[in-house]
């Protein structure tokens, strides 16, 4: 009987009173529960005072309130004075809100901190500790109160702190795909949080949680609107919606920017040309330019993409990506914006390799462009596959600021039904080096300045986010963005690091969580590449939703939309020739980079079908033959699910039910899609090697006409 | 400083905490806050017992485990047994689960009860109480207890309980107008809460809390799918996923429905034809009908929307409704299903008054339709407007039973942006009398059967519902989702009783919260009624998405598509003609409510221009002209709407802040688009009447142009 009565009242605690419904992302602030610890912080920090009186102020005071507040489970006052007795005291500030942070002992610190960064230190008078953060503006201060929360939320010592933080970076931006109507292009989580039809009045409580959160890992950008643009974002009626947001994404250091479809001067503007030569056009963009001004002063500046997959651009009138580019970005100047032009360019008259194209088009533009504007290009050549060879455009264009695109929305990676940590796929991108300057040339280097010395420098991501309840779909998903943000501030921090940090703070510090969890996530990239397309396969997805295996597919009207394509199996191999016997795309790389890639035996394995047509027979390093290592990686990427399966049951307790129960749940859905994309590719590509699936795996539960029968109309994300 | 603190205490704890965001609906189950009750309820119940081993007496337990632990704020044990001292346990059960329940002196009462009702009495033994909850079968323990957890909500006394409750009505039912794709159409709060794409192996939270929320106010159906129908719902792959969600509902009592496409058997059938006489067609149906039942054995059966705005039906092969339906009929029958079919239908070949043609269409089939099916019919003739005639089918098919259908989502009534309570529109509608049958045949005595002995009954209402944090977009949008509810199963209930249980459980008891707020709801529909369509002006609204006024529109293809159809404004006078010298829609009515309508001077005046092309000079009942009567009433109606706003504003600080701004900033937009729909319609049928609106009212911001130019083409909800 007891049992029972327990039983319930956990059950009736938990649902009615305080549901872990992962709205909260990894800024809970729930009590330390290692007591010792909390005691320790208790008697470190028993109340706060700020300096300062910024909207940016009051959004780190209001942030360390509730913070301490709920960490350490007690009332902790919050200040805006200087009270004689520092002890126990946290401070902070800058050196010109107050004159106390003014006369410490850390200018070098400060200065090393620069425009955005910011130190934290534990400071001593005899024996009792004040801790400081500081910085030289406001927003450097409230990214010290989230880093300060973030070392109390996982538990850190803070009795030696000496933190110096700068972001290598400058413009760490969220790219969200959404339209107008709400629906987001390659969004699994809901529709835009951007509720248009109610905004400016109605201000969701999301906007301001959506700017906390990307604040808290130091994401100082967000573009509103989908790339494939709809002109009506520019409008008046837009406009004071996208100001009422730029108002509340403000207090947080958070600047908008909007995508500008190159077409608008004809859409809303009523002329009958989009040329960038036109003076018509020209003025008509920058008055345009200066009524946004109008509306939001600190306006990033426009995300374009054009000439791309049917949008309008600059080649329409015979002029090219710097020719539109430049248009736009000398109406931005005068006001301090930006223009990021995307390089994801490829033409279906053009019978040259995909890879290739975006390549030959802006490499010759390298120069070309305005001081104000940076080219986006996405981390691989393709399309943001489980695993792409670096973009060969980076360190391609000396002259002309590269900024980084990630995609954290699960386009190609098993929606948000799929558990992928995506931070070595980041840092493999990262340090890829290019060898454009010899040996130590890494994309990092590249896309943050200090190899060519850009004067300005940025990073992206498309965004992941949606209004499910937890915002990604997937509880993991979280972690992506929390990764792509602290990673944009320091490309340095390794991925496990990371993967620690947002463990901790979003779920538990209890290490029988943190380590298994850890290392799930730590796996998880891998898993997928195996499961999915391993060996350097590539674009093997369903046509358009991009949802599930279809290798056999050669249907799409352009060729270098079909899976065939991609792999080119046939009975004597598989794999694309990109090598100067086939399509060449590695003469676009630098030397010391093509010359491992070029020979097949050493060509990294895990991208062999990328460069190389390999009979099926061929080699590999592990002794087996190139189908049997195909079968052996299908299998060891189905394995590795199930082992996460495993190891995720393994924490049963240790959390919250709800959110145990979600993951338990999407990795059953994970299995079983693994197990599908494994049987689908194999069974397609053994026609093709005329091989059998080694006798020891297990046999695929259905016929390849069984797969190759799916349809799924209404797969979420496709373009609507 | 103590002021600062204790400002960013109580902030961070409401934020951090337990944010109101709505989610939990009218089921909170905090703990009672006058102590004196909470100290009386403690004393009369301490532990429950349900008998029964089902999965709803499961559900019953879970609810009143978590409601009572909640409520009465301490650890509340839940038995199913019968421990041998009564006192202070509440015991809820039927008399085939428990010999106790069976033994107890109240056969009549659980006679009256029937199959779903239950009854909630104090029982004494010498001057010790308890609660007993009985039911004939587990689904009334269940409402039992959900409506004993409404009372201590709601704070009644409960030493003296003597409540007998069923429902009038058999089907309850929500229609979702919901698509594959998670639009909805007509959806103003989010997408769609079925997440098809991870169904049937994730089951989202909302489910459970959806099914909950229902079965906490009696409804017992659910429609899944648009009426706007895709055949793909029938399929294999979603049927597998719609199991899932029954299995779900089941354990809450609610029964899942579909929208059969009329042309399912063509669309993914592979056959020729829909032809409901063709041979194989009836095979198709029989079968699929069969393979649904084979997943989901308790399925509730169809709804249809055939020969109506495109969609497919039986009128394409030569047969009529009847026809369509009995084919559906004949292949749901052996399993107990039913079909629901729609007389929305209206033709743009046929001159008709839109208004009679559903009339015309369906009369003359009484007595053709099986036993099993019913015929839904909105509660007026032209579309869910804020105010319409009672549809005159009602009365008029004796021999076919009639489901009334609501439409919570605010199409016409404001999206989810009014506050609009619709109470008193079900009570209006429901309490109409037709005389059909002479004086008191009012419309719930059609719908419940007692006027003409149908054998089933059904009430539906098009769900407001989508899968933002707090369901309905509008915190008050929940009320009417609640008021559907409780009046589909006891339809004397009044719209005020069913207002206050839902403000006390939802926000507060503090009477000077409940007072002005019971106030505001009361009013707010027939403020709508006056800014935007007073005095029987009718569909004069935005074209497509139904945004905002538009009553000069003519540019819809279909005549009766345009505002102008509707309101007929010339420079004689506005208005419909329906009386015998125009197209004599009264014509349709039983003599007794004709001859009141016919007649300029007797008919009810908020009636007046549905029926009546009325000179702009004519007297009205108040001594006003019509034009200044008009003038009056769209003045009188945005004044209400700033009374709401100061009447919310007074109740600051009585209930959590979060909710309070929310409605604080609707009120806000309602209170804007009121004066522009004022100021839209006042000028534009001034152009017709050339008479000034009276000095004594505030001027109109901007001219009859400017209203006419505004442009949204995103606005929610239009179909996609």
């Amino acid at each position: 009987m007891k049992k029972i009565f327990y039983l319930f009242y956990f059950l009736s605690f938990t649902i009615n009173m305080r549901a872990e419904d992962g709205y909260r992302l990894w800024l809970r602030y729930d009590l330390v529960q290692n007591k010792t610890l909390l005691n320790k912080y208790r008697a470190q920090v028993n109340a706060c005072s700020l300096f300062g009186n910024s909207e940016i102020i009051e959004a780190a005071r209001n942030e360390l309130s509730m913070g301490l507040s709920g960490l350490l489970g007690g009332k902790i006052p919050v200040y805006n004075v200087t009270p004689g007795n520092a002890a126990k005291i946290l401070f902070a500030g800058t050196p010109t809100t107050s004159a106390f942070i003014a006369s410490l002992p850390y200018k070098e610190q400060l200065q090393q901190a620069g425009k955005e960064g910011y130190i934290i230190i534990t400071m001593y008078t005899g024996s009792t500790s004040t801790i400081i953060i500081a910085a030289n503006n406001d927003i450097g201060v409230l990214y010290g109160c989230f880093h300060f929360l973030r070392l109390l939320q996982t538990e850190q010592d803070i009795s030696q702190l000496k933190i110096v933080s700068a972001p290598k970076i400058q413009n760490r931006i969220l790219d969200h795909w959404d339209n107008l109507t709400r629906y987001i292009e390659r969004g699994y989580a809901g529709i835009s949080i951007w509720d248009w039809q109610r905004l400016p009045d109605y201000l969701d409580q999301r906007y301001a949680d959506y700017a906390r959160a990307n604040a808290s890992i130091g994401i100082n950008g967000t573009v509103l609107t989908n790339v494939n643009a709809n002109s009506w974002a520019l409008s008046p009626l837009y406009l004071v919606k996208v100001a009422a947001l730029a108002k509340v994404f403000r207090h947080y250091g958070i600047k908008v920017y909007l995508t500008a479809r190159f077409s608008a001067p004809i859409d809303i503007g009523g002329l009958k040309t989009a040329d960038p030569f036109d003076a018509e056009v020209k003025a008509w963009w920058k008055k345009k330019v200066d009524e946004i001004y109008q509306h939001i002063p600190d306006f990033g500046g426009f995300l374009v993409k054009a000439n791309s997959e049917g949008q309008p651009g600059p080649q329409s009138y015979g002029r090219n990506h710097a020719d539109g580019a430049n248009m736009m970005a000398d109406a931005l100047a005068p006001h301090g914006g930006i223009v990021m032009w995307r390089a994801f360019v490829y033409s279906s008259d053009i019978k040259e390799d995909r890879y290739k194209q975006a390549y030959n088009e802006f490499k010759p533009l390298d120069g070309q462009f305005r001081k104000n504007v940076m080219v986006q290009v996405k981390y691989g050549p393709i399309d943001f596959q489980p695993r792409e060879p670096i973009h060969p455009l980076f360190g391609a264009m000396p002259q002309t600021p590269l900024v980084m695109e990630f995609q954290l929305t699960q386009e190609y990676l098993g929606f948000a039904t799929h558990l992928v940590y995506m931070g070595q796929l980041f840092k493999e991108m990262l340090n890829t080096d290019t060898y454009v300057n010899g040996p130590g040339s890494t994309v990092a280097k590249i896309i943050d300045g200090s190899l060519d010395h850009y004067n300005i420098t940025g990073i992206a991501a498309v965004a992941n986010i949606g209004n499910e309840k937890n915002w990604t779909g997937h509880p993991f998903g979280q972690a992506n963005w929390y990764a792509f943000g602290r990673m944009a501030w320091d490309h340095t921090v390794s991925p496990s690091q990371v993967a620690t940090e947002w463990i901790r703070a979003t779920f538990t510090n209890d290490k029988k969580f943190v380590t298994p969890v850890l290392e799930m996530m730590m796996g998880s990239r891998e898993n997928m590449v195996n499961y999915m397309t391993p060996l350097g396969l590539h674009h093997i997805m369903g046509y358009g939703h991009h949802y599930g295996p279809a290798p056999w597919y050669d249907k799409a009207l352009r060729a270098d939309w079909n899976p065939v394509y991609f792999h080119r199996a046939d009975s004597a191999g598989i794999g694309f020739d990109r090598t100067s016997k086939g399509s060449d795309a590695l003469g676009l790389y630098a030397p010391g980079w093509r010359r491992q890639y070029e020979d097949m035996n050493t060509c990294p394995e895990e991208f062999l079908l990328w460069f190389h047509h390999v009979p099926w027979n061929h080699k590999m390093r592990s002794g087996n033959t190139l189908w049997e290592e195909l079968c052996f990686k299908y299998y060891s990427g189905t394995d590795g699910v199930l082992w996460m399966q495993k190891a995720w049951q393994s924490t049963k307790g240790l959390i919250d039910n709800e959110r145990f129960e979600q993951v338990n749940m999407l990795l059953k859905i994970q299995v079983n899609e693994a197990i599908w994309w494994r049987n689908a590719c194999l069974l397609y590509f053994q026609t093709f090697s005329r091989q059998p699936i080694p006798g020891k795996y297990e046999k695929p539960d259905h016929a390849l006409d069984y797969y190759e029968a799916l349809r799924f109309p209404y797969a979420p994300g496709n373009a609507q």
